[in-house]
Parts: C-alpha cells; structure tokens; sequence
C-alpha cells in the first residue's frame, strides 16, 4: 500500500509506459491543457532535469564503460531523490501541476523486471528514494513489444535502448504487474492510437477524476 | 546479523574512523606485510576505484550544485556496488587480499548517523548495494572529534569535511554502534598513537586472528 508522505495542494501526474510509446507527445499537449486553467505546470524526465541528474543523466545514458545493474539502479534512484526534493514536493506544496516523464514504477519495470533485480526490492528502495511521493495518476500508454521494437527503428538507440526482444518483454510484464498492484492510481490507454486519440482519453480520465475542468 | 553471500578464498579488511584518523598511512603498510607473504594486495577508496565510481566521486565531493541527502547516499551507494562487482567479489573468489579505505559502515556513521537518515535504512541499502559482501575484519582507527578537526585543519577540506564539529560528534557516535552491533567484525585501534604504533596494532591482531603469519 503507496502512502502519503506530504500534504498535497497541487497535482502529480506521471506517463510511463515502453519506449516509443508517445509518452513525450502527451506530456505536450497536457501541459497546454493545464496552462489553458490558468494552472502552473512543471515537467521533468527521468534521470535529469536537476542539475545533478543531468549529470547523471550523462553517465548512465552514455558511459562506454560497463555498468552492473545494481549500480545503474543506484544512479536512477539518486536522480530521483534529488528531483522529488528539488522540483516534486516543493511544486505540489505550492499547488503546481507536476508531470513526469517516468518516475519511479519505470524501476520496477526496467529494473525489477526487465533486469530482474525483483519488484518488491525496487519499490522498498523507490520508497526510501521518493518519501512515498507517488503520483496522484499515472497513465500507462501501451503498445505491444513489437510496436515497440518497430518505432524504435528510426531513433538513434541510448544504452539501455539496445538490449530489446527479451527484455523489452519483462518490462512489459512488469507494467501489467504495477498496474494489477495500483489499479487506483493506474490508468491503461491504448498507446497504439493516433495520438490525438490518446490524448482525448487522457483528458477524459482527468476530467472524470475532477483533476481538470469540464 | 550479517550474512556471507559468496565463498571467499582471500581477505577483506576494511579500515574505518573520522576523516584524519589515519587510514590511509595504515592501508599503505598493511599492502607492504601482506606482499611481503606473497599474497596479492588491492586496495581501494570510496567512493571511487572503478571508472563509474571516479565520475560519481568527482560529482559528490566537488559538485557547485546542492544535493540532497538521499541522493547523496544513493550515489555512495551506486559506486560502492559497482566496486562490489568489478573489484571486491572477483578478488575475494581468486584468493586476493583487498583492503577497503571506507566501505558499507561509513555510509551508516556518515549519513545514517551523521546525516541522521537512519542507521536501520541504511544498514538496509548497503546490504542490497554490496550484495552482503561485509568485510571479514574492520579496523576502527579511534580519534577523538577534537583531534579530528586539528588534523583537517591544515588540509583543503571537501564538501563532506566542511560540516563539522556536532555533524563529526554525530559520525563518532554512529561508528560506536557500529562497534557495538559488530563486536566480532569491529576492531578498535587508538589512532592517536604514533603511526607506527598503530601499525603495529593492527598486525598484532591481524597474526592473532591468523590472517597473517607470525
């Protein structure tokens, strides 16, 4: 059970989901949606966006050197602390609307799952790194594995990209697995739609909760 | 209670206590006794050693920039794993001698203490990062927090040894749990002895447990 570690005026949204799957289309289009409420919105992605996660961003996106898992998982983490302390909590005190580019379920999946240091591990760690700052919503945009694979075609590949197929299917898994574990606060959308589309039913989700006016 | 997660054919020592203690003069005479046997010797700092943790090591003792105190013990942590997997369990499993400047129970009297994140938790994180590789001995080399703070005085300080006085009181205080939770584990040595002394000391012990020929 996610506990609330803060009290909360503003609204912490996150998008998460395979790569490839839109996540940056949407995050535009909701920040218009929010800013035409007059609301002020923040977005980060993860690793960066602090000063020291984009330092971090840099080692662990794009060091020739090998890093062990343990280690990367680490690294993520650290990003994470310093943004929930830097930008999240401060934000949503001051009655801001944060959105996330990946937060911490991104762990769960690529971590726990995709490199299978084990769920309940990188929650009990996510946990420590966050303060128990989860987002009030997080949309799940999903595609299959091979939706994924065939997007990821054109883009040029950072390390955690190029190891596909196989991985890229534990992730996946892992994604059902939180999403089975936090059906409150997860929200399926088809990721496989036109991007209009999905960003239609993003809205309505928000709308329907009273995060955003009718 | 501290677990042994891996079969160890060489010898892990560590040697802890506050910045100034005399750490490394020691580590540079113990390297001389053990290859005087033959064995062979690595040592290494923390954070740092591998090409992660030297990148890591540059971001949290110089960086301009805050950081937080999660992060801040999240990335000791990333470095200490990666360290853990290239350098301590290969040359464990080989027969080797490896001698840590600082390990896993820094970060508990550094951060769980004297960053008051909680000696529990952190104890925690360190069993996930070094995989329950504890050392087989750790020297404590005991100063007092006054000594401590007339030894760096003469020294350009970093970002760490800036704080001081009641955050060093802090340090002492959580390696004395330590010691109490360790007393297998923990050897306490007076570091305000002349050096060679201390030295001294610490091959006494080393012969006694049998680590060391007599």
């Amino acid at each position: 059970m996610e506990q609330r570690a803060h009290i909360r005026k503003g609204l912490f949204i996150s998008l998460e989901g395979l790569d490839g799957c839109g996540k940056t289309t949407q995050i535009k289009a909701l920040r218009c949606a929010f800013q035409r409420e007059g609301k002020e919105v923040i977005d980060f992605r993860e690793p960066g966006c602090t000063h020291l996660g984009e330092q971090l961003r840099e080692i662990v996106l794009h060091s020739d050197s090998h890093i062990g898992e343990r280690a990367e998982l680490l690294i993520y983490l650290s990003s994470r602390a310093q943004v929930t302390d830097e930008i999240v909590i401060p934000a949503l005190s001051e009655g801001k609307v944060v959105i996330a580019d990946r937060y911490a379920d991104s762990s769960v999946a690529y971590q726990g799952f995709g490199r299978a240091i084990g769920a309940e591990k990188v929650k009990a760690l996510n946990d420590f790194a966050i303060k128990n700052t989860y987002p009030d919503i997080t949309f799940l945009l999903e595609i299959s594995v091979s939706e994924a694979l065939k997007r990821l075609e054109n883009k040029p590949l950072d390390r955690l990209e190029k190891e596909r197929g196989t991985f890229f299917q534990r992730v996946h898994e892992g994604y059902e697995w939180l999403y089975q574990q936090n059906p409150q606060r997860f929200v399926k959308i088809p990721g496989e739609l036109e991007p209009k589309e999905v960003g239609q039913q993003i809205l309505k989700v928000l709308k329907g909760r009273g995060f955003l006016g009718k």
